[in-house]
């Protein structure tokens, strides 16, 4: 576990630790006051404020003072369509529906169908723009409203989005992106253009409704560089910078590590069988000990245990009933096989259930994209 | 005159060395067999191959076999609008046009709107895409057929080229790009982006016609470096490789250099208007000696005169009257000012007739460029 951490956009690796992010990328932490305003506005404090899964910001003070004062305010994220969907992407997403319904914002979700065709080898373009309309029906399966949701494809929105990007790309240099994301010289000409593309929806609603918008944007902390890039030229171009507000990764069902497409036996993906993703529950890492008779003597560890993390990420809402569960996995009285078939049986309900959501989505694709 | 010849696609300067710019690029000599088989095709010889105005090419005899042999030809060319257009611009159109009717092929004009927008600091996006539109005008006006010509810009029209440009993108590699056009890291990531766009038309009337098409490319000189990164990786994607026909720099009324919008004062713009024009020739640079009485003593020097050129470029079509102007100035009979009239006169007649159809070419726009 000592490899060391790696957190870009293409790549995540070692043990990531998120104080020392916050410090290298130069964002601000999630404070009790800040916390305290949310609970004020939204009437409650959401699960992944409340555990610190959200985290580190920027400027999401300014964007709140911008909506109490009564100014435009939107949201942005996106999604990089190389594959199916699964409960890491979804997560940021759930706190993203959370932040549409208490502020009432217009969301603008970008699928980098053009940056996914250019750093996979092996996707052809009608691998990643299929991908962008498999994905969009897990985000209409979030919950989204219809009315304030607009899905961008690159490739097929690319006539909404190139003069803002020319506009971009203007004044971005290659010594920039190098320095940022640490493009070399034998990166692809189509992906050192690419930061251009992604900086487009933080301006696209000013654009369309004509006056500055205040965007925030809620994702993961890996894109984070995109929008030291951005918020660097906003201005210049005449738009706000926008704000972030960043997430942690899910972690995945093996030993360390964020859930990754590229294992698939430790991710769970929304189209899944339901059984399917049971058995991965079944033989994830847990913080048990070696035989059950130890565990009921020494307890177990939450603290290293993906089951653990999946009840406190996701599936246990209620924080008292968490508790009680850490509390009687380390006392010992809860052995892990218990554990893990609870929360198989809770994965296997919200799997049903969102898969049902999930395909009456399909026949609301075009309500959700952008003209 | 000892300045060093610089030829790029953003700078021309220096005294250029057509034998030594064949060298430095690869390219090959049009030589006598390949004329002769020109000449039985179109049933004659155009003047700028007769006089080497198109001195240079790729693969212009595989091009010719592929006519020959039935298959499926095209012509590609285009513009970077950043101005108005003028002589300088239109010389390799009219060749252009003369390819179009023997060969009665569609010919794909780029507007390379992107392009002016990202290299030049002053020009804006509406600028530039407005220059396409005010250019197109030209374009139309040398005649070509609207049933087969095809004009793109590229800022309203990315939607129709933005998956091929992904394509070539993803196969070139900022090395590749910073060796053909000498980038560097200050340079912005949309001008590194670009060559991707201008490779496009290469290849688009092979995607429309779903068959692979040969492709020929009648251009300056100056733009061949855009070839060499596109021919590298046309077989990658599925494409013939392009081949082209090069064409040398109208040289502008000035003492040495092409024609340039950048000193307006030695440019025929086709908007200037005749008088304007005419005055501008009247001021130009001869080959005239200090006084009348010497230059009929000595005679003239054709070989270094603007109004030689002229005549050579594109004024007097006649080899034989080309002949007796050259011998008249050489032997003194003939004097600057008598033949700059002639020429301001010819120059005159040419721009009433091309302002003409210009002005007609307004309400053809729809029939000439691309959906």
């Amino acid at each position: 576990m000592s490899e060391e951490m790696v957190v870009t956009p293409w790549k995540v690796s070692g043990e990531v630790n998120y104080e020392r992010l916050m410090e290298q990328f130069g964002t601000k932490p999630i404070t009790k006051p800040l916390l305290d305003r949310m609970r004020r506005i939204a009437g409650y404090l959401h699960l992944q404020l409340r555990r610190g899964i959200f985290f580190s910001h920027r400027d999401f003070d300014w964007w709140l003072d911008m909506y109490e004062a009564g100014q435009p305010v939107g949201l942005y994220t996106g999604r990089g369509p190389s594959g199916p969907c699964h409960l890491g992407h979804l997560l940021p997403w759930f706190f993203t529906k959370h932040l549409q319904d208490v502020f009432d914002a217009h969301l603008y979700f970008q699928m980098t169908d053009d940056e996914k065709y250019l750093i996979h080898p092996e996707l052809t373009l009608e691998d990643t723009v299929g991908y962008t309309y498999e994905n969009a029906l897990d985000l209409i399966a979030v919950g989204f409203d219809p009315e304030k949701t607009h899905i961008i494809s690159n490739v097929n929105h690319v006539h909404r989005l190139y003069r803002l990007a020319l506009q971009v790309a203007k004044h971005v240099t290659y010594s920039t992106v190098k320095a940022i994301f640490g493009f070399t010289d034998s990166d692809n000409i189509g992906i050192i253009w690419f930061p251009a593309m992604q900086a487009v929806p933080c301006f696209i609603q000013s654009i369309i409704e004509g006056h500055n918008v205040a965007v925030l944007i809620p994702a993961a902390i890996d894109q984070d560089p995109y929008w030291r890039m951005t918020r660097d030229i906003a201005e210049k171009l005449g738009f706000y910078k926008p704000a972030q507000i960043h997430a942690k990764f899910l972690p995945g069902l093996g030993r360390g590590g964020k859930m990754s497409a590229s294992m698939p036996e430790t991710a769970i993906f929304t189209i899944d069988p339901p059984e399917v993703a049971a058995r991965k529950i079944m033989n994830a890492y847990t913080g048990g000990r070696a035989t059950a008779e130890e565990q009921r003597r020494l307890g177990g560890d939450p603290s290293i245990c993906t089951v653990y993390a999946y009840y406190y990420y996701l599936f246990e809402e209620d924080d008292k009933r968490l508790r009680e569960l850490e509390h009687r996995c380390r006392s010992g009285e809860l052995l892990c096989g218990e554990c893990k078939a609870e929360l198989a049986e809770r994965v296997k309900r919200f799997l049903r259930d969102f898969q049902r959501r999930r395909e009456k989505a399909r026949n609301q694709l075009d309500r959700f994209f952008l003209e």
